[in-house]
């Protein structure tokens, strides 16, 4: 096994009514000045707000107020951002909503605590040397980005998306009650019991010689998120099946199931990023869409992983044949994908991309030919394509 | 499922030569003058220290050392760290060794950073409001302390063992070196390997709803140390073997395995204790010593999770009868402890007390009647004096 890092400093307050303890939290971070960072506004017509607001006045703590994150989160939101944080003198932010809401709140975090342009972190031509204190009320069980030191924003300015992965940025707390998430629509539930899935699953799939205890607890929290996921697109009031994906999502992109096995390979992240940004498809979706894809185009390269996969996973039986196995398992994914309502090919996205949009996407994600991206397989900018136009 | 807290801000560093990443590490957390806390000189006899000391060297880190602390660590050592920290104006206390010389760290780190007694916090009289920062390169794997809140210190005035729990201790960070653990005695190793699963147990065992995802991460766990442990006993250079232990032992006791059920039964721990307290026997000999016979005791209050234990951890069939099923798995784990030769007896432990002493040990270990221990049965004063004479 390789030699590892893990650190998940993110302080977890879960459970039922978790919401309220906010302001104590932001008061034992010493903070004074509060961003609340938040979405569309369904914050605001749960009520969910108000409480945040009221646990924050209970004890003497300011806020401003910036909502209108979308999904891929804009870099001009974010400068917004940063710009009110400096005028108003604010020491916290506060994300209130999914991944794309922390996403965001990182960047500005990191706008307001260093000089300079905050795309430059994503365009990966500085370093961030900080941020401001980050505090999460979860509300979307899918990104992980709570616990996790990545965030992704997209520059309306050619539509790039892009990542920045920092300790710097990772929450001081992050607080998840389940209950939040029953409110959601079946298919943003679904798209992220896809992404919680598929964070491990990027981690499973590495050439690095595994580690035996992480990869049965990545296995488990696969096992686990697919049960659950089923259980919950039948009960979406299912308490325990909402804490249990929750739970799952946190765990699945904090490190855990990555101990060991040297980063992962990403590859289907990269390749859904460029999605993402040209079409603004869900990003749970785009995974599900281009997952098979990827796993056929690559599975010769490490057959044996794949199959280990299938059996301990997917509950395909040991035949001997690694191959036969490995193909039976991601035959059963794209069947599990569908059985909740997931794509399992771009037309089914409903995207349906133009031979030079094709082109395009290979280009943008191999950054115009100049990077390969996974490494269970390195694929250049012609694999790409070719990934892509498989997946249609 | 119940709501939960989690917190786990100390940073790994896994691996192979990690150590030589100390000064590295001192250097960050912002101190200038570290106490190497140490135990009996294996440190110095496998050249460890030196390495340590050249890597503080290395950035103008200054240090004292205090070596001799002995398992079930003594206060009047950690009176005299106090008293050495002041004098030397350390800032930084850097454990080196087990959970011995990690418990009496945070010790010393209570009493340098609180007025009055340190023992005050273990009597359970005071709750300490402060830690000094603690940093630890691992060389046992056992008892978590590098991950946990808590630490253990016997007081040689009447050798009362007693816990003191809290988050200003945790560790800043851990060095974990598998290779490190390669020269310990089998002895040690295996009762390390008791304490790991112990951690895992304990929590396990519980009427607390479980919730799946920690319970498969808890079973699966405790099945990496039954299987790694064997393949130690017989080949003890085994890096990935210990690898695998040693994670989990981390993984144990930094509060994963419990995550939504509720803290854990601890009975078995607390039993344990007094043993230790009384006979200064190796702590995972003690746990597999009392083990079965609480087991045993306690099974008939939830007899469906003994079961459980039994069919997932144990391999036992399941016959659809809980209480035989029960039984199979407890009688399982005694013959799991004896294969990696652990005692599964007081006699076995070396231990004979006289009947005085089992009323003694009854009579501390319940705080002279005031308290009951456990919760999967609430044991009084009678009920722990029974499990004591059981384990004879």
């Amino acid at each position: 096994m390789e030699n590892f890092n893990y650190y998940t400093p993110t302080q977890i307050v879960f459970g039922k009514k978790s919401e309220e303890e906010v302001g104590k939290l932001v008061e034992k971070a010493g903070c004074k000045k509060v961003l609340i960072h938040y979405g569309s506004g369904s914050v605001i017509k749960t009520g969910l707000l108000d409480r945040v607001i009221t646990s924050l006045d209970e004890k003497g703590i300011a806020y401003v107020l910036l909502g209108g994150v979308v999904p891929n989160p804009r870099l001009s939101l974010v400068y917004q951002g940063i710009e009110l944080c400096k005028k108003e003198q604010v020491d916290f932010i506060l994300a209130v909503g999914g991944g794309s809401v922390i996403d965001s709140s990182k960047a500005i975090g990191y706008g307001v605590a260093n000089e300079g342009d905050v795309w430059d972190f994503y365009a990966k031509t500085r370093v961030p040397e900080a941020c401001i204190p980050i505090g999460v009320i979860l509300t979307i069980a899918a990104a992980g980005s709570e616990m996790s030191n990545s965030s992704v924003i997209t520059n309306e300015n050619g539509w790039l998306k892009r990542g920045c992965n920092s300790d710097y940025c990772r929450a001081k707390f992050a607080i998840l009650n389940p209950e939040l998430t029953m409110t959601l629509p079946e298919y943003q539930t679904m798209c992220g019991c896809v992404d919680i899935m598929m964070h491990t699953m990027e981690r499973y799939f590495t050439t690095a010689s595994p580690m035996e205890l992480t990869d049965r607890i990545a296995e488990d929290l696969i096992r686990v998120v697919m049960k659950n996921a089923k259980i919950v697109l039948n009960e979406p009031d299912n308490y325990e099946a909402r804490a249990e994906i929750m739970w799952a999502g946190s765990l699945s992109h904090n490190g855990l199931t990555g101990c060991g096995t040297e980063g992962g390979d990403w590859a289907s992240h990269q390749l859904e990023h460029e999605l993402g940004g040209m079409f603004d498809v869900a990003h749970g979706a785009g995974l599900a869409a281009i997952w098979a894809s990827w796993a056929r185009y690559v599975m010769d390269a490490d057959v044996k992983r794949f199959a280990q996969f299938a059996r301990n996973v997917m509950e395909c039986p040991d035949t001997g044949n690694d191959k036969e196995d490995a193909i039976c398992g991601i035959e059963a994914m794209e069947r599990f994908y569908s059985s909740i309502n997931m794509p399992i090919s771009l037309s089914e996205l409903g995207v349906e991309p133009k031979e030079e949009q094709y082109t395009e996407l290979a280009e943008k994600c191999s950054f115009f030919g100049k990077r390969t991206i996974g490494v269970v397989k390195k694929l250049t900018k012609e694999d790409i394509y070719k990934i892509y136009k498989n997946a249609q």
